[in-house]
């Protein structure tokens, strides 16, 4: 499933829009550049459109949301759909606020998105439209378990079905899914969750292949996933061994997608392929 | 002091959610997650007051100030006030405009404050009301040094009595008081001026300790304020030996602040309990 | 052309105010810093005119635009012309909407600049006046090469002389011309292009030189483009040796600004002094 990617991405070297929030920005704009991408942050309403226009996708990031960005949000995601550019949704922390919740649902609404990428509390909140969560991290009970990981198939597949995205629900194993198919990704490594952004720089790369492979989200988006996980396991390796900590670990996980090849990806993925119909019924 | 504390934090991992400026919001997020807790960073007024309702503490800071800033800092400090959640006030570069002094003054009457921290510009500035300072960094005038320490103790002490709030005042030497109780800290060194958002990161991590240790802001105070000094100096020996540079050292601090424990934050404390009555009149 | 830069640079501490994007306002923060000069990031009208009043310089950066940030660049540039300060355009992305565009043209309008640094895009843009391109990066035909590079050096002569501001259009070459003398630079490594923000930091660094030299903006455009092009190389050497990636290359560029002397400046510089006249109507 990796063939050509690295190729494809070397030959497009695609604009990637990104309407993003200032945490996590800067790592969002070096991962992409890192990979050979080129990012375009912005997030005016007086520019969105333009921009969106001259990039090849569009990430629509939640994070340190306001009203401006939402009306940015809705007028580059409308460009982008009529363009047929790919649009990925990263749902930051949808469950903390109403505020959140409604500009999740009125994106959902009026954009069509080929990729929406969160963790279990964010994908829920997304399917079952309430359950109020706290902070932007999965909330407790949504962590992914032997025990959990049967509902969290069902809920992303479900959302897949209903939205007609490719969902990616991120935590101790992904699930990347079109509501049909469903990968079981179980790349990456615990210590990720103490760095700020690892979800908003999947989303990006995630734009990234999105442009790059045109029309096939699904593969862009597992992909992606594995590719993010690989760096988070090569980096968590350099920590170990230098006794570093976790801003080290993010400046590793930053270094190691320029080093990644097609080959390191098919040989080091744990990527598994699940086919299982989940109905509303169920 | 510190007996407990790395294990309330543990078993609490708070979250805090932080009104900050967008120069240092990634590495103040990154440092909270290094230390285990969860930082939320969200400014805007649709969803200050939810947000904080979901956390356990709040960080106000000043930098990168706008209009819809402060009306988000004045909803979610009253909603943190009426929930008894410890709120944190870094009142960046309050001297270097009108603009961010009145903008203190009000945060200052509405908003009652768990913990105030400052450099030495800054508190003078709270405490007299007035007084033009440059930029955000303490004024020449206002460097700790032998003969300026008792003036700012004065002015800390002061400034504690009138607002009941802990003060933080950070410098070469840092003093942190309750206007009854005094302690000075000698640990940190002098290179950590060299970098951007020390200051910052180190109000998010008293926020953490506030959220952790609940309702015991002077004890939260000193103990933030004796860890991040402490990564400073372990951050600067890394640099030394390794002839880095800046840039380095960051990343050491935020990595150092994830490899300190209860029993190394006793042996390198360097903190000294001062008892003197201030009065206005002196 | 070097003589005792850092000795003034130490004397004077300049203060350095950027109305900046918050992508790589943290970079730009701390390579000022690490410089022994002093930041204050700020972009609200409310305070854009006190904040310049109480600095040395000002660095205006087009990148994240949005309309209220185009009113404080306005007031603080006119603030800062008042004053005499130096002003430092860059002028990110600004073929890449009608928004910027409009900004940019406005805002060589009103403000007088000592110094407009961009690549051969923007530069191109700024001359043109019109000229799509895609994204924040130099677009393919414009990358600076033997059959370009004499076009681009004609461009910043002509933009020199028509905004009376020396330009810095930086590439793989970068050209430094005030419209009469003109130099051309060969410091620097491609990788550097791998990174967000060494456009913007080189901008904020010609900020801090400006202030410092007082005057001089064409010495203080070349030095601040030599220093950093040597600051990639250096950091470029740096993850060679240890097989690196690019985060790590931004942690040495900062790094090495703190290591670098007026000796090796001027051994390390490969700079070139051209003289040839440009006219409109050759």
């Amino acid at each position: 499933m990796f063939d050509g990617i690295f190729h494809k991405l070397q030959e497009k070297k695609p604009y990637v829009h990104c309407i993003t929030n200032y945490v996590t920005a800067n790592d969002c704009a070096n991962i992409v550049l890192a990979w050979g991408a080129r990012p375009v942050m912005a997030d005016s309403v007086c520019e969105a459109e333009e921009i969106t226009a001259g990039c090849d996708a569009l990430v629509i990031n939640m994070g340190t949301l306001s009203e401006s960005k939402i009306s940015a949000m809705l007028i580059a995601g409308r460009k982008a759909n009529e363009l047929n550019h790919s649009v990925i949704l990263d749902p930051v922390g949808v469950g903390a606020s109403s505020f959140r919740q409604r500009a999740a649902f009125q994106l959902l609404d009026e954009i069509r998105f080929s990729v929406i990428r969160g963790n279990a509390s964010e994908i829920r909140t997304l399917y079952y439209g309430f359950g109020k969560t706290k902070g932007v991290d999965a909330g407790e009970k949504d962590k992914i378990t032997e025990d959990t990981i049967n509902e969290a198939c069902k809920t992303a597949a479900l959302l897949a079905k209903r939205t007609k995205a490719v969902i990616v629900l991120t935590g101790s194993t992904d699930i990347v899914t079109d509501g049909k198919t469903m990968y079981l990704i179980r790349n990456g490594h615990s210590s990720m969750s103490k760095i700020s952004g690892t979800g908003c720089m999947l989303s990006a790369i995630i734009g990234v292949l999105c442009a790059a492979l045109n029309e096939e989200p699904l593969k862009a988006a597992a992909a992606g996933t594995v590719l993010m996980g690989l760096c988070g396991e090569i980096a968590y390796g350099k920590i170990t061994e230098r006794k570093e900590g976790t801003a080290s670990l993010k400046i590793h996980l930053i270094d190691a997608i320029g080093m990644i090849d097609e080959e390191m990806l098919k040989e080091r993925a744990f990527i598994e392929k699940v086919r299982k119909e989940y109905g509303e019924d169920e």
